[in-house]
């Protein structure tokens, strides 16, 4: 999407250790606007493909999720990373290690919320090692529900998360590959569409 | 509000210690067309209001705040809860003490994200003790921006951050105002508007 690559190359800073900072748009301010074209590509690229449900995880993936769920007019779940007192009934829950937060937590799902049968689509701000989508692609799987796709903004193409998760079956649609980043020089070389 | 009044007598459960759930449409499974109808709603009675930025605070009030900021044209900066390695720069910060967590935390946004002379309107999906939107009205003036108003789905008018925020002189407006629950006969009473 090259409206987004644009907005990478001019507003994100890459930091050593493979940390692309987008925070000025993504994920601590959000660009609603952009947002909207990012759900108008989403919807353009899973066209035909039968979507009852959103599923993402908090927080960064949350307002994307939201503005994407109006052009697939379906209801949004979003995962939560740590057990709640607000949360009871049954729980469906995955192990997650992050890689910008380099730590493990669970991925809980209240279980109500994820029928059999339903058709989910997964929508997260970053895939990096791919940890956060499989877990939450485990989670749909064990309601019995089916994984209609993951739409990721920003996918990591030099980790293996992608690769990962293509290589399980799943369709993976990235918005932007980075391919290449150079913290010394801010240069990124994004895979070709 | 009475499409929101409507859908909290039909969908909220109330537990006992103040608990009203509402996480089949409000911050667990999001109805984004409910989220649409409260952004109308936002909207009408800011009317006239110059909002530049919205502010709120992870993880709920992320998915309404998106949703809300299509009406008035302007994006989103959402505070979080906790240190992460990927925030740097100079940090704005207030304590907080959550009502539903029992536990305190520290809301923080990035200076960079709210400007001097700023009208900033703060949204969030509960209000009980209104620690949180305290939290960000104080960010919000150390950063010598202006708090426009404060917007919030639910109010628990029984307790105190209503009253004590409009004491302060905050305009807040509440879309459903509680004003009694019983978990016993799962009967609510909600504040005329």
């Amino acid at each position: 999407m090259e409206l987004l690559k644009e907005r990478i190359r001019k507003d994100g800073v890459m930091k050593p250790g493979n940390v692309l900072k987008v925070d000025s748009f993504l994920n601590h301010q959000m660009d609603i606007e952009l947002f909207n074209e990012m759900g108008k590509e989403f919807k353009r690229r899973f066209e035909g493909v039968k979507i009852d449900k959103i599923l993402t995880i908090e927080a960064s993936g949350i307002g994307i999720a939201a503005i994407v769920a109006q052009y697939f007019k379906c209801p949004v779940v979003f995962a939560k990373k740590s057990q709640s007192i607000n949360l009871d009934g049954t729980m469906l829950s995955a192990p997650v290690e992050s890689f910008t937060h380099k730590r493990k937590y669970e991925v809980i799902v209240a279980s109500k919320f994820l029928h059999p049968d339903e058709n989910v689509l997964v929508i997260d701000d970053f895939m990096a090692n791919g940890c956060a989508a499989a877990g939450l692609c485990q989670i749909i799987e064990a309601a019995h529900a089916n994984v209609a796709g993951i739409g990721i903004v920003i996918e990591k193409g030099f980790q293996h998360g992608g690769a990962m998760l293509r290589g399980r079956g799943y369709r993976v649609e990235s918005l932007a590959i980075v391919e290449e980043m150079d913290p010394e020089t801010q240069t990124i070389r994004f895979r070709e569409d």
